[in-house]
């Protein structure tokens, strides 16, 4: 089984290069928190000690644009606070093997004011050298699970995800397997990041939380309406399982408490003001959208039924923009700071 | 114009990856040199005050799998000296933005030591942090100019190259034009290392030498032959010249010298024990320096005439062979290890 589940890459129609500015509103609705953290939390002087080089990891970081805007964000703040003293950054941006990191390295910004590199592999497992990083940022990203919980698999099981594609609230035993998986992934994670960040170095996520848990079944309804037209096999349908999990604060604090080796200092729901409101922009976000999950659909079900699924999915635009609209004040994210202790 | 040259890049019959013996047989012939670099002039206790990174770079990395070997070999050799220390490693692959890095990146070795990094860029410039590098690698890369001496785009000067594409030895304001911007870029490239290396740190060149002069222009007189046979006009193929200098190790002394910024540890010239006699060898040998060339030749006359070209030059093997085996004395390489003051 695969597990790992990159963007559509490239800088085509579908590129998710092309297709982030969803992304883009939760990292641009959670800029003054990262500032309010790095203004109040972090303490360069005790962090480094002989070098100057301040070291920032984005981690599924994607093919860009987003993260770059994310990384010149943090670079900015940082020499802002410390504008007394000579800093240089390099920055690492981070994702698994199989994204494409040619069309990353080919957009970098040419006035960046760091050090660019790129790190290939999963973020649950070691990338950097002990105790090597100061600031770590990971937006849209840690809600993705290393693989599917392996209890969705079993067709005899109360934990067959029948009809769906993702975890709803009707079947808690769908939803407790998923809260597991990220539990497991999480402290895998917090391990290989407690040794990788320096004592003080700090950890920012930006997750986005309760609306897309939604969004995404549509494009599970549009599998189901080829199901009820014969045209694919139900099985087919309740075998496959998106592997995300939007954490609550209740989730992540349990996470971060039960490792143990961070400190949370602000964890904050988040309202971004999204411009998605009428059809046209529901179109862009199922085409946004399309450019998350295609990669998936195309593996499990192959390109024929990919293509017809997200085809139908933006036919379904207008009751979309009716959801979104009605359903507006649920459109949030989940911002965290932690420290390392 | 164009100031970066990749190597043929994926996975397919002309790619470097799968066409690059001759740059591997290069540093298989200086391992022992290498290792001698380290063990007899290296001291890590100096470079490393309390962090335990040892940072590697391999400047003008290419696709590998050649830049995985010659990573793992330095890394083992310092762990052979230092095997009392606790040491990690992290090793930079470094070459321009438009190198193949993810097929890099997806051939990295599953059981490598050290943690692994892309870093897109020209070498003719900074790249990494100041003072954060120990030891810089670069095997058959730095004859790479930056650009073609602009003095031989100029039809009415006596650096015209008439009738080949690379210097040779008749016209020695072609070689001084060479020379002379071999010594421009050696300067940037050494200024800019001298800020990124630790004192104490070191670097190790191994590049071809002399026959490579002759052998490229193989695939000039395939395209003179092109030009006689009136499929071709003479003047493309005059002002088509390779963007290559093969230092000497007087040259190499030179530009050393003149930059003052690190001392002259070892220096070498190495006659590997070439397998390459036989007509099918040479013809490896076409198919690999096609690997290197063809992007060039692509961009200078279209893919049509460089298709042709390779061709052509593939039918001369047993001309090439002959060659070969007549000058087999000839096939040298330069080693150079440097430290900095």
């Amino acid at each position: 089984m695969t597990t790992s589940f990159p963007m559509n890459d490239g800088n085509s129609a579908y590129s998710y290069f092309n297709n982030s500015q969803r992304q883009k509103e939760l990292i641009d609705a959670s800029k003054d928190m990262v500032r309010d953290a790095i203004i109040g939390k972090l303490d360069v002087e005790v962090m480094l000690s002989s070098s100057h080089t301040f070291r920032i990891i984005d981690l599924g970081c994607s093919i860009g644009p987003n993260t770059f805007h994310a990384m010149q964000h943090v670079v900015d703040v940082v020499k802002e606070k410390y504008h007394n003293i000579i800093l240089e950054f390099q920055v690492f941006f981070s994702d698994h093997v199989e994204n494409d990191f040619n069309t990353l390295f080919r957009s970098l910004p040419i006035d960046r004011s760091y050090y660019a590199s790129g790190v290939p592999g999963s973020f649950h497992g070691r990338l950097f050298p002990t105790r090597s990083i100061h600031f770590a940022h990971s937006s849209c990203a840690i809600h993705w699970l290393s693989k599917i919980p392996k209890e969705l698999l079993d067709e005899k099981s109360p934990t067959w995800n029948k009809g769906l594609i993702h975890y709803g609230t009707s079947n808690i035993e769908v939803v407790n397997a998923y809260i597991a998986q990220f539990e497991k992934d999480m402290e895998i994670f917090f391990n290989a990041r407690a040794e990788e960040i320096v004592p003080g170095g700090m950890m920012v996520f930006i997750s986005p939380f309760s609306s897309y848990i939604r969004l995404v079944e549509f494009f599970g309804s549009s599998l189901m309406d080829l199901v009820n037209e014969g045209k694919l096999d139900e099985s087919l349908v309740d075998s496959f399982n998106l592997p995300m999990y939007f954490p609550s604060p209740q989730d992540m604090t349990k996470v971060v408490e039960k490792n143990g080796c961070f400190s949370i200092e602000f964890m904050e729901l988040v309202y971004p003001k999204s411009k998605l409101v009428d059809e046209t922009d529901a179109k862009t976000f199922i085409i946004n959208l399309r450019a998350v999950l295609e990669g998936l659909l195309i593996n499990h079900f192959g390109s024929k039924i990919a293509e017809e699924v997200c085809a139908r999915t933006l036919l379904k635009s207008e009751e979309i923009s009716t959801w979104m609209k009605a359903n507006g004040g649920k459109s949030r994210q989940l911002f965290v700071a932690l420290k390392r202790k």
